[in-house]
């Protein structure tokens, strides 16, 4: 723990724009945050990046060979490429010269990466990949997690989902009193799948959850809940849908705002407004997912991450190391582990 | 089959605004649609909500005894109160009284009934629940099933979802040569839960089904989708997350807008085309949701369907039965029960 300065790694040359818009949200980052910044790459390109920027900085470089891309099978190019800056920079965090992980590169090898060089959290079956979606009321988020790195999960793993979920509201979303909702297709607790009646019941009897019931998919965006948990299949459904479904909605404002000479004349009066709401919409706010579960902090940026997107990634990091969450998570299992909750019931190591 | 007047049986007493919505939206079909209307339900009631809108009228009313309520459990429910509203209409169909069912009541007793009284089609297993969602390009819309019907699916189940989609696709929605996806995570063969890499192989070798591949979350309003298959659970999430997030983004719209004087003038030009904006987001353009796979044609109206809604149920079923839908899809059962597919191979009829 400690009070010292949050250290990021960051895999510079992972995602579509690296490494120049990688470099250019960690300058930004080394700028407006209280942070240290590792920049994990190939030295020249990213020297090469920075310089179209400034020329001094105060940006660590740490040397890597190759990165995993987005076609390749995750283990497989990790095994191969042992210097590549995914695995660099989750190394960085085993040995203690940093205290988390941003990347905008190959989601499945950034988690790959971090299961084999960081391992689990004890209590854990398996990582979760989290993601914050805006609700309807302002200044009020929800927290979705699996959505995706589990598609067939058992009941155990979403009670997990829950008890991370809990812990990363409180902690680095700052809610207090977080409420936990189970994603269902009715308010009942008979409703639902194999999987969701039986996690409705595992999640009523632990009292670590702040459970209040199921959340159907009218109620994701509510901001009735502070946590929902999910299957990774339908949680990725739901992330891309949404993703997708703002452009649709953006697109059919601008499709039919500008028609008729009242519609030109309105939509060019309106033109700050409705870059606000692109703003309000954009994804891009948001940083990343968080993938919860293995034993340091790592953010999971999008492929298509720009500067803007990078800094919040960074700052979500950040925020996530000044707040402890490793150890409250830690904590927060020893719990359960001493008997508070179920999970250790019959949840196998492996499965 | 002949090519007679379509005869719709209406559940006039399902739904949050029965009977007076399900009337005035009745009394319209029949004023515009060449159909027979058959309103089932209490005399007096019926009598009384068209009393509120005309003197004269063609409709006829079928006397049923009863409603089942929202919080029964259907088959109970069906059981107890043999002359319900709904049972009643799916019995027309059965006596060939009536060639379809629109019904804005208890879902799952819907389609309890319609198994009960009507049965399955030949070769289907679980009759799936479709739900027509509009897409990014201008007039194209894409069917979604199953939207809740089964929670827990077998491969087998989404094949023949898929067949049934097809047909529905280009006979009723009239889409020359319909595209087939799968939902699921990621575009390679290879992705998604146990249960999407297993229907990814039926379908590829299916070639009864016009399948182009999996459809990712992001890709489901795209366009480049006709029919797209899911588990009901999945299905259900995303139809109930769709219809909110119409109004999350209209709410932003609405907040954002008027903000500043620009904003205000801004505003109170675009309202017209902000209205038009809304009724392009509006599900009750939409009618309902079909029941494929019972050997009868069936439309499951929202709950709170009102006069609009109920129209288009109307005109949906009318469509259908003019398009001799259920003709077609068994014509295509009998194929693939010929060989061409594998439907037949290991479908259990019970699961």
């Amino acid at each position: 723990m400690g009070s010292t300065t949050a250290r990021i790694a960051i895999d510079a040359m992972g995602g579509d724009y690296a490494p120049d818009e990688i470099v250019a949200g960690a300058l930004r980052a080394k700028e407006e945050l209280d942070a240290q910044i590792l920049l994990v790459g190939d030295p020249e390109q990213i020297e090469q990046s920075i310089s179209k920027h400034t020329r001094s900085h105060q940006l660590e470089i740490v040397p890597s060979e190759g990165v995993i891309a987005m076609d390749e099978e995750p283990l497989v190019a990790l095994r191969r490429k042992k210097k590549a800056s995914i695995s660099v920079a989750m190394n960085l965090v085993k040995q203690d010269r940093a205290d988390a992980v941003v990347s905008a590169g190959h989601s499945g090898a950034a988690m790959a990466a971090a299961l084999l060089r960081l391992g689990r959290l004890p209590g854990i079956d398996r990582p979760a990949i989290g993601a914050v979606f805006p609700t309807l009321m302002a200044n009020k988020s929800v927290l979705i997690l699996d959505v995706g790195a589990n598609v067939d999960c058992r009941p155990q793993f979403l009670e997990q989902f829950a008890l991370m979920g809990t812990v990363y509201s409180q902690y680095v979303l700052g809610v207090d009193g977080p409420k936990v909702g189970l994603l269902n297709i009715g308010e009942e607790s008979c409703k639902g799948n194999d999987l969701a009646i039986r996690t409705h019941e595992l999640l009523q009897n632990n009292p670590l959850v702040p459970f209040i019931g199921n959340a159907e998919g009218r109620d994701v965006l509510s901001g009735q809940y502070d946590v929902i948990v999910c299957d990774g299949f339908a949680g990725n459904v739901l992330l891309k849908f949404a993703e997708a479904v703002g452009s649709v909605m953006l697109q059919i404002v601008r499709e039919e705002l500008p028609q008729g000479i009242r519609g030109q004349v309105g939509a060019a009066i309106l033109k700050p407004n409705l870059r606000r709401i692109k703003q309000r919409l954009d994804h891009a706010e948001h940083g990343g997912a968080l993938l919860l579960g293995v034993a340091g902090i790592c953010i999971i940026s999008h492929g298509s991450a720009q500067a803007p997107t990078i800094f919040n990634a960074i700052r979500m990091a950040k925020d996530a190391v000044d707040n402890h969450v490793l150890d409250r998570l830690k904590g927060q299992y020893q719990k359960t582990l001493a008997g508070l909750g179920t999970t250790q019931l019959d949840s196998p190591s492996e499965g």
